[in-house]
């Protein structure tokens, strides 16, 4: 079922006041990771909420208790639930957001204030939060303000959940949707989840997002002396830490990008004639990862190879050594304790508990190989499972038409290399289909400088979220 | 020809004086390398200078001119040139020493006001400068007070050279050296120079030191995007410098000690059976080292290779990596621009100029292996050449002869494993013997926290210079 003809006139008639409104909700700084800015996510959760009720939403702000950050105790921003609709014979559909934003300083390098929402002439909608999330959740409350205004029924039970500390690791977060994924809880009854917080893989195609990766990261520490020594004086009568910790570092991953720890690339399975045409229909090229890395240095000079390295393998990367000498100059240091750091991007079937044991009985055989009278250890300091949708179960079937029908082409179907930690809660909380149904393009520069959200994918995302849910109503 | 009865007794008899004048050189917080203490620095000067003139020494203070540190101008603490004796019939002796001294504050750790020289009951004396370079120092004026009050005339000609910048790099030093070298300048007509300035292998053994090692440093620089990029977007997709640069490090060490740039250790003759036993002889063994490395961690369990390792093997140390993730933590970076620093100790016949083609060609020729499409350069950072004397020479055999008559034992023959550049400008500038003749013991600490000069060493050590100088007057 296409979007009723009102609809998508009504977006196009208010497009300036949707941007007036972006504006005043660019205009309060929400940044979670900032203690001092902790009473604008709360201001900000308060905006969204009065907004939200504004348009015939029943809603709760939930207060998620407290936290300590930056040896501070503070109250977490609450969480708005959200409901709208209640007809049994629809379905009912869960939308995430967030509505804390990355910190921004003028003195980063902004072209403009980040907190005034800038209209340049090219239509980029410059300001922090523009794209990263405040466009995408503007976009369900001008959806329902269109329902609001001309008494109509939404097609669907709609659920919201905005959450105030996305950028600071969903505090809080995961026990609220565990808890009201419960009968009787605020989800209960969804039947598909849809979150907007990613973007397109160019700057030209809409795109579905069906996969993330997930992650296991590692510290590895190698110790001996007592203190930092002076190279003059123990050079070649001890056994240097740093030698045996590069050694073993250089012994994880190559150049071309494959990961040398036996058993980790074999867990995933090659990818069929089908799943390469994927790629191959993708529209993006080696120049446009070379643009966006900012170098000529794509691993491949095949296209389908460096989307799979981003999108369908494992990576492994070597973050940096702590410990060891990272000043500038020349300092004849033979440090005491160095602990590399690395992580492996995760793909299905590879979780944390599957990678972290092989990693572990590897490192260590290689360790004792040294000959080597230092000590060894590693550690995980942290993990996540990786994720992947149906492409082909209704959720994304009706994304699709909907961007057909707004877009006029085929959406990209896109894995993401990196995680959105919320994605894995709601799949597995309420064992549903979840879809991600990006607004912003490519080059939006989420926790950049210069963030911006083209109005024309504002109006038209906000077409794109809103046919989303008639073509959810009727698709079988 | 030993010293009179009547030296050594002076030196027995007037112990406490000389320990109460350490205590007011140390008392002057002549900090070489701090530009709040460059006042102190200067007064130090002017200090030992009036005690050098009291005991009949002709003395210039020579303005060195400016130089900037922390981004200050600063005028040079002056060095000081001193003359006695002028006899064509006698040799002619050049001391060095150094009156600045390393920074210190008690809350580093001291246990003592580091400025105030703190007599403990067990014999050490604590204090910033007591054995570096400050003991040694007053040991030549502790030697010339009494040929000064006994109206005697020293064994040798004597010329001195003091400075104020050594913990700083002896700026302006090697200028001075090179003139003062020419005919006509004050260290004309010099027969053999003998520095105090670095310590005994153990705490047990008077040493002669005949060796220092050279230095090339390099700093290895991996570059290829154009930003910092996140490890999830842009992992198994570029080329990472990272993976590029460990790999490159790994090359260069192993953990045996051994160089694998290829031609480094073969420029070094091995040892003779003579020279074996040069080490066998050395009074140290596994547990010394392992107790001042703070760990079980000797790359031998053969003392030999453990000190010929140190002494007259080359060594390659894997400083840091700067650009690199270096915080406490986990953070998902892939590093655009990383430089690994990394240096080689050097014994004859290597010099920075034969080994850095060398290792330049090596890294050029691992790096092209690697097919990576990053950048890759390598700059040398500094370099000094090796230092080896002849033990055969008169100059040692003296210092010998000394050591006996006032310790009644044989010294250890030492190499040391760092760098004392002055000692190769006194070498090269006047083409004569240079002896390293240490005043203190191994676990002074100097640089360190609670250093200190035993009392033992300071009495018995001026005893040592003062005989050593009766020593060259006979000496064929
Ligand atoms: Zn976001
Ligand atoms: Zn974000
Ligand atoms: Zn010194
Ligand atoms: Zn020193």
């Amino acid at each position: 079922m296409a979007a009723p003809i009102e609809f998508l006139q009504f977006v196009d008639d208010n497009a300036d006041a949707f941007i007036q409104r972006l504006s005043d909700a660019v205009a309060i700084p929400s940044i979670s990771g900032d203690a001092s800015h902790r009473g604008d996510v709360v201001k900000m959760a308060e905006w969204l909420n009065d907004h939200l009720k504004a348009v015939g939403v029943e809603t709760q702000l939930v207060d998620l208790g407290k936290h300590v950050m930056d040896g501070e105790e503070l109250n977490l921003p609450p969480a708005i639930l959200g409901r709208i609709g209640n007809d049994p014979k629809k379905k009912t559909v869960l939308v995430y957001g967030h509505f804390d934003v990355q910190p921004a300083n003028k003195s980063d390098g902004w072209d403009t204030d980040p907190f005034t929402l800038t209209i340049h002439e090219d239509g980029r909608l410059i300001g922090r939060g523009s794209s990263d999330d405040k466009g995408p959740v503007l976009g369900w409350l001008n959806i329902l303000q269109y329902h609001f205004q001309s008494n109509k029924e939404l097609p669907v039970n709609l659920r919201c959940c905005f959450e105030g500390m996305e950028e600071s690791g969903s505090e809080g977060l995961d026990d609220l949707v565990k808890k009201e994924s419960q009968p009787g809880g605020w989800f209960d009854g969804v039947d598909c989840v849809c979150i907007s917080d990613n973007y397109w893989l160019n700057t030209r195609t809409p795109a579905l997002t069906y996969g993330l990766r997930g992650l296991a990261y590692f510290k590895l520490t190698v110790s001996g002396p007592g203190r930092d020594l002076h190279s003059g004086v123990f050079g070649r009568t001890v056994h240097e830490p740093m030698t045996d910790l590069v050694t073993l570092m250089s012994k994880l991953v190559d150049g071309q990008g494959n990961i040398l720890v036996p058993g980790i690339d074999e867990m995933v399975e090659p990818p069929t004639e089908s799943e390469k045409a994927i790629y191959e229909r993708l529209d993006y090229s080696i120049a446009d990862v070379e643009q966006s890395a900012g170098g000529q240095i794509a691993i491949s000079s095949n296209k389908v190879d460096v989307l799979m390295g981003r999108m369908r393998y494992a990576s492994l990367s070597l973050h940096g050594i702590e410990g060891a000498f990272s000043g500038v100059g020349a300092k004849t240091v033979i440090p005491a304790k160095v602990a590399g750091k690395f992580s492996i991007r995760l793909v299905p079937p590879q979780t944390p508990e599957l990678v972290e044991p092989l990693v572990k009985a590897y490192l260590e055989a290689e360790f004792a190989k040294l000959n080597s009278k230092n000590k060894f250890s590693i550690e995980s300091l942290h993990g996540g499972k990786p994720w992947l949708a149906d492409v082909n179960h209704w959720n994304f079937e009706a994304a699709k038409a909907a961007t057909r029908a707004v877009y006029h082409q085929e959406p990209d179907l896109t894995r993401e290399g990196g995680s959105i930690p919320v994605t894995l809660t709601f799949a597995e909380s309420l064992g549903v289909n979840v879809l991600l149904l990006p607004m912003g393009r490519g080059d939006d520069g989420a926790h950049s400088t210069n963030e911006k959200l083209d109005r024309s994918n504002f109006i038209e995302g906000t077409k794109l979220l809103g046919t989303y849910l008639y073509e959810v109503a009727v698709i079988q």
